[in-house]
């Protein structure tokens, strides 16, 4: 099944959601709103409100309602990802544009923190507590995630359970939560939300996978930029977790971090990743938290919504860019 | 009156929200934990939660229940701050201290992106929808301003109305918001909440004009940065404003732009500006906000802390650094 099929169901509350965005971006500032609209209009799948759609037609779906759950959370996605580019490009900041990308920098922070609190003002609109909890235990582990990544780059001999907690709190949570807001958002029981909840976190443990090994095995055109991005920026995933008592990676990571690779050393790298069992031990890692999710599904009353959710994950797991 | 024996009533209650800021600001990333607990610390006149507990008296006052007003407020502030000084120490970003200057300001901004979340979780507490959309106003409010400040840095010919629009986004809006939360969350009536309201926004532009003012009149010791610095980020303050058909000044103001001030000329700058009728005119402005603000106290029902209001209000008028 084709995502655009799966999604053509939801596409006059998805055009809901979308105008929401488009409102909430709104600012007085010139350049908060040349920032913003410009993220909206790069579009996205759109995965999280998708899920929030998906997992509240399991209780009592209004729309109007519904809104205030998923315009939060796709912003405090793009949020995140407007503070992962900041301070990145580092040859923006030699010579004399310093002073320009000091204010590009200083503008994309404060965009930001602009959608993460457009967020909030969506968010304010619903009264349950426990909703508010989840998002804002989401955004703390956001952040904590964020910041041990830091912590963590270029080193080798790493747990592959420092990796999973990781990539839990980068990315596995959020979608967990657009799950878990979704059904408490329409009333869902207490026992089949958290099956929901459990779903989308299996859902994002094998969607941050298929991420991270997509960036050695995809193309730079399918990615959109150079493949071996995350090992050139310092970030250890997965499979080259696998491949951390190999003396070449080894080498490879310690060249990085200390100076640059030319573009024939990241192709050897990039070869030697894809000619090893690491990408398929990786892959099977992702497969297995699919099953996970798909088991999830099992549990849940018979709904036709559990083929949809059967079909988005089996989509994620899937896919090859 | 000093501010200290204003603060001696509240003592027990203002030690409840210290832990309270110590236990929000627990990670379980180092990093964030390092830089959060410095900011603790460091300390601060807790402004802001004060004015939440004196506004609340005028309720039903419930600490446990203010905490989760009070430390969601100092929060953002403190978060506002951390983002305020990212990015700003060009010197760090300056040749082979690049990388660790770029990871720096990459835990700062996450930093205070933690910060945030946290004050959401706090205020998660709290049921009350008004209170939500006040704060996520306010951040709104808070993120427009810092992005407008960079768009009229270096501005002459700025309006007076300009500023102040300015300097409410900046500061007036979050102490403002601080007695209406607080009033709001004791159940104080919505007349009497209103002007516990305006109050807040009053005292908060009298704050800031004072602020702007002693950045050119009090010493570089006092200040704890060189004095002028307002002025040498480029940012246009009150007093500028008023000279700001001076030749002399926008001299300077090229100059900072496209150079740097030596010692002597900073000085000059200083001794230039000082010696202006700007400081004066923009001193009776301050005192006018503080007039205003006062006025509001009037209008309340009579009550202890009608007098202790005023006290702080006239504290933050008249201090000297």
């Amino acid at each position: 099944m084709k995502l655009a099929l799966l999604y053509a169901e939801f596409k006059s509350d998805i055009d809901v959601i979308e105008k929401e965005l488009v409102q909430a971006l709104n600012s007085s500032s010139h350049m908060l709103n040349d920032a913003s609209v410009h993220l909206v209009q790069a579009g996205g799948k759109r995965i999280r409100p998708v899920f929030v759609l998906l997992c509240a037609k399991f209780g009592q779906y209004d729309i109007e309602r519904l809104k205030h759950v998923a315009v939060p959370l796709e912003l405090v996605h793009m949020a995140s990802l407007v503070h992962d580019d900041v301070i990145d490009d580092s040859n923006m900041r030699r010579g004399q544009h310093t002073v320009k990308a000091q204010w590009n920098n200083r503008v994309a922070m404060y965009t930001g923190d602009f959608i993460f609190a457009r967020a909030l003002q969506s968010l304010a609109h619903i009264e349950q507590p426990i909703i508010h909890q989840v998002l804002a235990h989401t955004m703390v582990e956001l952040c904590n995630g964020e910041v041990i990544q830091i912590e963590d780059k270029f080193q080798l001999n790493q747990n592959i359970k420092t990796y999973f907690r990781r990539i839990k709190r980068k990315t596995a949570l959020l979608i967990e939560s657009s799950c878990y807001m979704g059904a408490l958002a329409a009333g869902v029981s207490q026992k089949d939300a958290m099956h929901l909840k459990r779903f989308g976190y299996f859902v994002g443990m094998s969607y941050q996978i298929i991420d991270d090994i997509l960036d050695f095995t995809a193309t730079d055109k399918e990615l959109g930029k150079p493949a071996g991005s995350d090992l050139l920026n310092g970030n250890i995933t997965l499979p080259v977790i696998y491949m951390q008592n190999d003396p070449r990676i080894q080498a490879y990571v310690e060249q990085i971090q200390t100076g640059q690779l030319t573009e024939q050393e990241r192709q050897h790298m990039l070869t030697l990743v894809r000619n090893s069992e690491a990408i398929a031990k990786a892959s099977a890692i992702s497969e297995r938290y699919l099953q996970k999710a798909l088991h999830e599904i099992d549990q849940l009353p018979k709904h036709p919504m559990r083929k949809k959710l059967r079909d988005i994950a089996r989509f994620i797991g899937k896919r090859d860019f």
